[in-house]
């Protein structure tokens, strides 16, 4: 699926995954312009803790979220399919100023929220310029293309990553998560040699993309955003290569950025603050 | 990639997705309903044989056109990332009335055209008026989501089935082909299970979906169009299921369409000639 398309007069909300493990008490600076950018003490943010198999996994973000003083943090326990089609959290989604969906696993949120009316209403709520964030499984099923699971390893081969749908807010980046934590070059390279007009992201641990609806995202965080970029790729042995063989990828472009540091999803340019 | 966006007052082509080997000589319904759909003698049917590593793909094609009497038929044998920069290509799909990609392997498809110029010309020509086919390999890189390889089988399991992005002509279907002659039904539920949005087809060899600018598709051909709704499904294993146990699923609509019947993909209804 692809993104709800845009309203005449309206600015998209910001997109920003982030790479998991993100501070909540001492530097919490992803969360914080997070708040920050809904709205602060006007902000409802409407938390989706369905990746999550914990039950305090939504009260938690709850918490800090008032601790960074919104004026409102609700969580909505979509547990089922069913739960998807509930009016109550239909209408929750309506009031939101930022929406969150917690770390877990993707296929959780992909296969509860998949085809459903919450799905939809997620990516309208973006077109009418509503922020979602998302952290580790809830920044991978951000795209239209998630990287569902995977092997660790720094050199890519086709077995070593398993695609599947995503929720279709951007259709530019695939996003992996927990980067250089769970050395997963290899596997961003892999899912980004199956087709190569997708642009490849990893992020680290408690290191976020806020990407605005011009196209250009700015890193947020203590870690590295790393950007694979295969605009000028000349060959992908992705067709050829055996299941375990490693991959021949020729001419990909590759950014490592920090915080401050800009990317340009449109004309590919990276930048300093 | 999703469709390129609609043009005012133009109607968008057809997308006709054929399940391998369709007949070209005996009783060619689905060649001869494509080319009479660009035109008949009027037609510029351009060939891919990009996924196709035999040097007389394009040319068996180019002959079976022209003995169904359209216009013009035309081979560009695009076999590297470097040819889908090429002017005169492009060029030639700017002629295009029609468009028609071989069979072979869908990677093949991805790895080169993915990101390139080509690719983009393939779907604003479609937005353009442009009819697209693709048999086989040329019919699974249709979509936004592609079946990239799998095993056999009626029963699904998360390792039957690798996923990686399409071309991007529709975002409503998953595609699959060979589909009884290859025992296939396991690998399109498995594909339909990590995302319950997607709408699985499954086309028997010599038979093809003639999918309109309405949304709705007609069967062609001497097999069967299995249809795969997950739009009330209740349940789907898929984040639980261990990568070789069967998966549940709980309220998928079935449809088994032949010769004659539609399907809307907006309604998901079925119907009768």
């Amino acid at each position: 699926m692809s993104p709800a398309p845009g309203l005449p007069g309206v600015e998209r909300g910001y997109i920003i995954p982030i790479g998991g493990a993100e501070d909540h008490v001492e530097k919490p600076v992803v969360l914080e312009r997070f708040a920050r950018l809904c709205g602060g003490a006007e902000a409802v943010v409407i938390i989706i803790p369905t990746a999550s198999r914990r039950k305090e996994a939504g009260a938690r973000y709850v918490q800090t979220f008032e601790r960074l003083g919104v004026g409102e943090a609700v969580s909505i326990p979509l547990r089922k399919r069913a739960d998807c089609q509930r009016t109550n959290y239909l209408d929750a989604l309506g009031r939101a100023t930022g929406i969150f969906l917690t770390g877990g696993s993707q296929l959780r949120l992909s296969t509860i929220l998949g085809g459903t009316p919450i799905a939809r209403r997620i990516r309208r709520r973006n077109a009418e310029g509503v922020h979602i964030a998302g952290t580790s499984a809830g920044a991978a099923i951000m795209p239209e293309h998630m990287i569902a699971a995977g092997k660790s390893g720094p050199t890519p081969r086709p077995a070593m990553v398993t695609l599947a749908p995503g929720l279709g807010l951007t259709n530019s980046l695939i996003i992996d998560q927990h980067f250089r934590q769970r050395d997963r070059l290899g596997r961003l390279l892999a899912a980004v040699s199956y087709n190569p007009f997708l642009i490849g992201v990893g992020l680290d641990e408690d290191t976020a993309l806020f990407l605005g609806p011009d196209g250009v995202f700015e890193v947020v965080g203590s870690g590295v955003v790393t950007v694979v970029d295969p605009s000028a790729l000349q060959h992908s042995s992705m067709s050829s290569a055996q299941l375990t063989d490693p991959v021949t990828l020729i001419g990909l472009t590759l950014h490592i950025l920090t915080r401050g540091a800009r990317y340009n999803t449109v004309t590919r340019q990276a930048s300093l603050r």
